[in-house]
């Protein structure tokens, strides 16, 4: 799994119906590198969370029909920023 | 999941059966990057679209027996060029 | 798999049911990349470990419904410092 | 998916009984990376083609007992050796 | 799958029960990167292999509930090293 920061939502009203309505987030990991995720536990811009790749992130996402390949599994509760070197 | 832009088609007359007739697409990253993506939702080449990858681009494609492993997953509506670093 | 350092544990008291309350850890490969990861194992920090990735990374952490993709599999009994390069 | 040249074949005698004697080939990226796929559509060296990844090599190669996780899925009918950037 | 070189053994005592007793050996890409593997077909440091990774590596080790993502698939009978480039 990896940290990473939420930076804004994205909306995509074209989409496959395996993603459904689910929220989608973009997020930026230390190097400045963007994804986006699937967020089933409401993190705001600015949290430092992580997230679940792979086949686990559909279960993650609550249901494995969900064909995302990345899920935000939980907020991190502390992060220093100065451990994020670039 | 990735943001990418797409670039092209991509045409291979002579493939293994499993992807059967599916419209392959060439998109880039910010980086530059080259991939090539099965395309169910009709993406126009300079459209910003959001990919899936490993074993849920299957899923995603519409049919599990599809061999990908990159898929589009939806179209972004608007995404700031600006956003892209390099 | 990977080689990597356990660095500290991990609060994540927000997080998606299918994490349960498996311990979490950061740990830290030879390039300063981190990785959250679920500890089996009970290592602790300075420990150095094999982590097991994608798919096997659910089973190696004893139960396949956690949906982790990064799970230590064990503690190195002797790893020479010098063989980290940067 | 991505796009590689085919090199070479590779001969490995002593082999997982799992790849039973389907033919490898090394094939390389626009960066000069090697990778090893299994080939069943035919390619030769110097042909461009798109490579499948991860889980979806395995039915890919015609087989999903075979273990492969790389396996060519087409050849490419035209590719512009100016895209390739270094 | 990719094309390494077989370093040494790891030991690693205390482990998941799920690696069973599997022999682990490092391994070594032609940028120094270092991984882990399980070796089913009995390599010697110095071989160049090739390995299979993602969820092919657990039946590649001869039993799926092997928890490995990374395992070698057979020997390399010739390899040139001038083929390594840095």
């Amino acid at each position: 799994m990896q940290i990473s920061r939420v930076v804004s939502d994205l909306v995509t009203t074209k989409r496959v119906s395996s993603l459904a309505n689910r929220s989608l987030r973009v997020v930026e990991d230390h190097r400045g590198n963007y994804d986006v995720v699937v967020d089933p536990v409401g993190a705001k811009p600015g949290d430092y969370v992580i997230t679940i790749g792979y086949s686990a992130a559909r279960a993650a996402a609550g249901n494995p029909s969900i064909t995302t390949d990345l899920t935000i599994g939980g907020i991190i509760d502390h992060w220093d920023e100065e451990c994020w070197r670039t």
